[in-house]
């Protein structure tokens, strides 16, 4: 099943046979108080600066998020959108919890978008899903609904088929609705890993759709995060995550491991590409 | 499923639900001129430093692999079991093809030992399991046969299925069997290592034994290999394996990680352990 993504120009197809597609995390301004004053003030440089180092770090994709204090998203999202249109021609992931922004940044947005997110309320179905149809957009599914993050994977299978069922309702291919089987961080519950990668080997196996994976929470509260977090991310890879949303520059090098391992790098020729820029 | 191992005073239950248990692999003189010359000569100075040295990276079996030019293994192996027990009271497992020798190695070794290896070839069945079941020994039984290493995941269930029944046909439980299901260079066949993680799979979920894998192969001829070493034996962690046989200096934090992914370390408190350590 293929999931395609565009820009403009270019076009990303995120498939089980195509190398690991990295969805840039860093356009956030949670936790980043600096780019959160820079877009309250309509300053674009700190998202322009992060759109290019993540495509200098190997990102396939740019999710760009505008949600902080003291911000109108609907008037701010097409700003850096457009922002970032100006500095790389990778697509992009329109990431808010509000409709009003995802249409207005749909507007300005030439291609066909990742919008992030949907989930299984039934609130969320009714706002969404008509904007991913009508601007033939692809979307990103979470796996809670009303009652929150399920704490058993056979229920988050369940919120992802609720979800990919409803989107087929609306006329919205199955390949355009990648499900997010939600990280949450193993330093306050110890199952919360393995239930992830649980609700990941069955969305695949009962449902086949492609999958992204909010992958960076998992290590919270622990030391040594960067490595926690490229052990998770090989689990998740080899589980049938194939397009995780994470900081390019620390998790480049397990992608590209990954794909070496799960024969997705042919003669290692990625890997070794990476390899010899880093010496 | 338990698979048990014991020393004179200490024992190890490998198992799902146990943390990963780590085999150190370093007693063995291929590629190790070194050892394999101090060994030619009945110097057990090296056996004995690489005893310690694993212990204190929290190996928790130790192989032990005398085979080298020059080497009467029939006298050596026991020699060097004997040895390894003076300086650590870690459960071993002794490696040899050579089924006098392990008979001598078993003679000396006080407790339960692991035997490595039997494979599926007739000759290797009928030399190998009877001193597993004379001796009461556990045994690790590699998935390939007279006609060498199959290269489809199926091929290797199928041998390692030959394996527990025929072990079972003797009177050997199947606990005491472990599945080795075989990692070659992914350099050489891009297949290889998922060929492996489907196998490791097939051997969980139909056969339901414990595995352990000769895991450092996996990236020979490749660069960086102790970063693409950890990427693996994460997903092989993941998919099965409980007690690689690797070099627990460069694996143990991988396989400490792996096990707070995978709810087996509560409050990651190995993991904080370990940490605290290195610092």
């Amino acid at each position: 099943m293929e999931t395609i993504v565009r820009s403009k120009t270019q076009e990303v197809i995120i498939s089980p046979d195509q190398p690991t597609r990295i969805i840039g995390e860093r356009i956030n301004p949670t936790g980043k108080p600096k780019l959160a004053e820079s877009l309250a003030k309509n300053d674009m440089s700190r998202v322009i600066s992060l759109a290019t180092s993540q495509v200098e770090s190997g990102a396939a994709i740019l999710d760009v998020n505008v949600g902080a204090a003291g911000v109108n998203e609907v008037e701010l999202l097409p700003l850096a959108v457009q922002a970032v249109g100006q500095v790389t021609d990778l697509p992009l992931c329109l990431d808010s919890a509000n409709p009003a922004a995802l249409r207005a940044a749909l507007q300005v947005y030439e291609g066909k978008a990742l919008i992030n997110s949907v989930n299984g309320e039934e609130r969320s179905l009714e706002q969404v899903l008509p904007l991913v149809k009508e601007f033939g957009a692809a979307v990103i599914g979470l796996a809670m609904d009303d009652n929150g993050i399920p704490s058993d994977p056979a229920a988050r299978l369940a919120v992802a088929k609720k979800i990919v069922e409803r989107a087929e309702s609306y006329g919205i291919p199955r390949e355009d609705v990648m499900i997010d089987c939600l990280a949450l961080s193993v330093c306050a519950d110890s199952t919360a890993a393995k239930v992830t990668l649980q609700a990941i080997q069955m969305v695949r196996e009962e449902l086949g759709v492609n999958m992204t994976l909010g992958a960076s929470n998992i290590s919270f509260g622990l030391p040594d995060r960067e490595a926690i977090n490229d052990i998770f991310l090989a689990m998740t890879i080899a589980a049938g995550v194939n397009a995780p949303i994470v900081n390019p520059k620390f998790a480049q090098k397990a992608v590209l491991i990954s794909d070496v391992l799960l024969g997705r790098d042919e003669f290692a020729m990625n890997y070794m590409t990476y390899y010899r820029s880093q010496k």
